[in-house]
């Protein structure tokens, strides 16, 4: 490796970084394995059959074995008469010698008997007092000889051949039980103070360790066998450990996290000093921080420890590499679509997540910070470096992720826990992306979606109908859903009993626009008129009114971990994390649907499924239909 | 299944069969695995997420988390100055309040104080006496809040999604170490008195058992469990209890071999007896006798024996069936080429194994008694039964059995052992068709071959060359290959000498128009003349001259075996079979390439390691190159 040239701390191109991986010199492992195990790998060895298939001459009819010269009179209406001299089942060698005259009983796949040098099918006799043959055969009809499928000493597949069915019943075919195949021992080490097994108790500040299990699924995918080592903390010392191991054991290492310039950069230097840092970062969105290396004398990948970006920068440069040594095919899929929104590019190159609804792309905005990212996309675009825009309505290719499964309908908006059941009611294929109220009705309002969610209140009190003209949205009607009750969250233990409590205690409030700041605002506005108190002079007294969360999670979070003590939120949510909740009013979750599309089938089906649930029986505690359920409120 | 018809002895067409299955009530078993071994299975359960993600508010860069609006009017040269009260590493729930003025340094990840609302990059900070502010922050901003990518109560998977890497991370995101996917437990057993283990010793009339290892890979492709059970002899209570084992253990049984109509029968009365036999042959070349019925009260399956029947089959009519229960997607792909020959239909459907080669496509014609019918092709054609014929040239739809992988050249004509040698000296992708020389002049005068390899001898005592003009080949040459030794082969402690010896012991022969019946005539001939006697009344007093072996190997193998003492053959097939060789003459290997294709890079490799071979180094004993090796004969 030594002539490889360092990159120290400057970003590579993706095609330089491909070089880099393409000039590494990784030795495969070579695994022996039972041929039930080894499917889908590809042969270290080659295969020479030590015999013959079939390995002597059989039947392949059910008959019998005779001279075929014996038969050559035979007719339909004047058969030959041969004497039956025994009969032979498959599995056994015969201790039969047929002579002229003669004939035996011959199953399909045993040896044929010396003498003989053709087998009668059992159609054309007739049995007697001896055989009758009806037909003629000719010398070596039915016979099947030996090595005429595959010859002793004959090589029947070249190393590097990938094993499927057929190989495998080719191995089996000569006898081999076990053959050598290439595997790729992955080591796979995450790294962060902050992770946890899943399937472990989440202590606060914890999260769940997702790099280790999605990275290990894509190794096994390229034929690799991950070896999964616990998630080390940020301290030199135990990822040296860790390093080190893995160098040991595997013949590829990959670690996730630690890898940024900041401050926490750590895996760099460990590299660096115990051997080769060949790349530090790559001119790629999301993924820069990567790192490609050797150290204790293997390879090393630093993938980044965002899940979207970890698992990107695996698709695109560390698949590659282990199918073109396991020898699995790429089983990526390419299509083409029309971009539903401008993209701008960042000035680096770019794979951004798009989801597909009816040939258009949408990108997927949720930031490389979420897993969701991933999960919500169909694929991505390639953006190189030198574009700097990519207008709506462009053709962009599309590199798919799987197969697609083309939704029925795009949901887009705010999340609901009614609309799991809602969908499981109208089972239909719904893709759901979150994105807020206002995202849905820019979804609305763009084309991409079917149906938005939104739950937005008005200052004069009026849910929903008012933003549509205020997004400019035409050609959409408003559907009544169901109401959600909103109140007070605080902890089992609090004081606290309504609403006027919070002016004294620790609040998070929701960022402003939303449909529960609005409404705490409008209540907070009801106690200053009461008090004789400006509102201004009121929230301003008021500890947090200004710390903004972003959704009712994040409120019951911060009340549950002892950051505030009360927030507005819904029912739902304060039950799921195991808060108090003192209901203030109903909240009103419709949904906004293009007229174009009230028709179709789909929506129709969907709208069936919303207005069957005036029982509420199936919606989650807090919700409820009611008389406005389904109800259509078109805007004139 | 009381209300399905009962097929009884009537072959069924491929919809009726498939109407058949469909109809099918299959029960997948539900399987609790750990998320490192669910990827490519398909969800038995939603996933209802059970915690946030992120389970808190956290800082998305690292830097410092502070109030915003202490930040409002920072500057790049009129920084805001703020107190610094700590720092937050990730992975603890930090114990720190943020009053107005203050700042806390905070790691990526890390859980965000009370009191701040935003995060400043550390790029637009300096730290001095106190921490300087160089640009404003807005609330939120560099803040992930708790559940914004997953929200607790949200159903993240819904049952039926095929788990990916994308997928795996959304489980280990929200904490699932265990799911519920859907399993097929398919049980397998291989029925045959032939029948050995591979790995085990192959005693006389026996056979590995190819069925139950590729049918395994092929369950598996599908996402099924294969259960290998050890192959049954063709006796009523042996593959009763086998069934009955199989029935309680699995949700489906597939049998190989014992189906046929013939007298070992005994699958189709077993069904018959103990369920339901819903049908009993499939109007299909190759797999007429397939059953398909209900034993023990689970689904079974009879395919046939051989081992490119009872694969065919499977693909066709059992691999749908899983992969539509276990949710995995088909992976076969379709191709359009030419029809390389004319092909006759004949009466039924059928499923002809074609090979590729440059956009043709042309039928493998080993027959369905042999493994490498199915290894030899790329996929096949399905030719309806009402077709009687397709032309040559015709387009046909071509359905591979994998990725494909263009040949560099196709080799057709009779094996040799040293062809393996050159073809890796060559490191060409060569695709070998072993039909003979016969076969590889036809597959050159039709186009489909671009190198042939023959040994046929002429009754002038000259090889090959003659034979072009025989087969009518123009625009073609014969490149002069190596010698393969020939001679008598007879079993090591046979008292045989020479040629001469052999009119007085069992023979077993060559077929007519083998090269080596060339010659053993032309001996033969030799010894009427020098004793005398007519060549006819010579060879009629011989045991066996009317034995014709299709092979080198059968005749080893008729010799090893006992049924013939002496037969003529290659050093190399001898030496293999453990047999005694006593030489008799050269044979010379050659082949026939077409005019066109000489000068092209593929064949001019192929010519280069073919002269490189004069030390003869890496060809199989009893084969070496000479003087003329590498030698160009064009025919005038």
């Amino acid at each position: 490796m030594e002539d490889m040239q360092k990159e120290f701390r400057k970003l590579v191109t993706i095609d330089e970084a491909k070089g880099i991986i393409e000039r590494m010199d990784i030795r495969p492992g070579i695994i022996e394995v039972n041929i039930e195990n080894a499917s889908g790998y590809a042969l270290a060895q080659d295969v020479i059959s030590d015999v013959d298939v079939p390995p002597f001459s059989r039947a392949s009819m059910d008959g019998y074995a005779v001279h075929a010269a014996d038969t050559y009179s035979a007719r339909e209406d004047r058969p030959v008469h041969l004497n039956l001299v025994g009969s032979i089942p498959a599995g056994i060698n015969p201790d039969i010698h047929i002579k002229r005259g003669e004939a035996a009983e011959i199953a399909t796949g045993a040896v044929m008997p010396s003498g003989a040098d053709a087998v009668v099918m059992v159609e054309h006799t007739r049995i007697g007092t001896s055989l009758s043959v009806h037909r003629p055969v000719s010398i070596n009809e039915n016979v099947m000889h030996a090595g005429t499928d595959i010859m002793a000493g004959e090589r029947v597949l070249r190393r590097g051949t990938v094993l499927g069915t057929r190989e495998i019943g080719i191995l089996a075919a000569v006898g081999k039980m076990a053959v050598n195949i290439y595997g790729l021992v992955v080591g796979i080490i995450s790294t962060g103070n902050e992770l946890v097994r899943p399937g472990c108790k989440l202590d606060a500040g914890k999260i769940y360790d997702i790099n280790s299990f999605s990275i290990s699924a894509g190794v096994k995918q390229c034929g690799g066998t991950p070896v999964l080592y616990p998630a080390v903390r940020d301290d030199r010392t135990e990822m040296m450990e860790a390093l080190r191991e893995a160098a040991e054991n595997c013949d590829i290492i990959l670690t996730s996290g630690s890898t940024s310039a900041g401050s926490g950069d750590v895996m760099y230097r460990i590299i660096e000093e115990n051997g080769t840092v060949l790349a530090h970062g790559i001119d790629i969105k999301p993924g820069k921080p990567a790192i490609i290396g050797i150290v204790f004398g293997k390879p090393v990948f630093g993938l980044p420890g965002y899940p979207a970006s970890s698992l990107t920068i695996f698709n695109e440069f560390v698949a590659p590499l282990i199918r073109k040594i396991t020898g699995k095919k790429e089983e990526r899929i390419r299509t083409t679509a029309r971009l539903a929104v401008r993209v701008r590019s960042e000035g680096r190159s770019q794979l951004l997540p798009v989801g597909l609804v009816r040939g258009w792309a949408y990108p997927i905005e949720k930031g490389s910070g979420a897993i969701t990212t991933l999960s919500e996309a169909d694929g991505f675009i390639e953006i190189q470096q030198s574009v700097e825009m990519i207008e709506a309505g462009e053709a962009v290719d599309v590199t798919l992720f799987g197969e697609i499964e083309t939704p029925d309908l795009l949901f887009v908006g705010s999340h609901c826990l009614g609309l799991d059941a809602l969908i499981d009611t109208a089972n239909l294929r719904i893709r759901v992306i979150n994105a807020g109220s206002s995202g849905g009705l820019v979804a609305i309002r763009s084309g991409i979606a079917d149906i938005a969610g939104v739950h937005l209140l008005d200052e004069s009190g009026i849910y929903n109908i008012p933003f549509l003209e205020r997004f400019g949205i035409r050609n959409a009607v408003v559907v009544k859903g169901y109401l959600r009750e909103q109140g007070l969250i605080v902890r089992k233990d609090s004081t606290i009993r309504g609403f006027e409590d919070i002016i004294h205690v620790r609040v998070i409030n929701r960022n402003t626009g939303s449909g529960t700041r609005v409404m705490t605002d409008l209540k907070l506005r009801d106690i200053s008129r009461q008090r004789g108190i400006p509102f201004e002079e009121l929230t301003a007294s008021m500890s947090g009114y200004h710390t903004e969360a972003k959704t009712h999670s994040a409120v019951a979070s911060a009340i549950r971990l002892g950051k505030a003590d009360a927030g507005v939120g819904i029912r739902t949510v304060a039950e799921l994390n195991g808060l108090k909740f003192i209901k203030i009013a109903d909240e009103e979750y419709d949904f906004v649907i293009p007229i174009k599309l009230l028709e179709s089938r789909e929506i129709q089906i969907f709208l069936r499924a919303l207005r069957s649930y005036e029982p509420s029986e199936k919606l989650p505690p807090g919700l409820r239909t009611y008389e406005r359920t389904g109800e259509i409120v078109r805007i004139s």
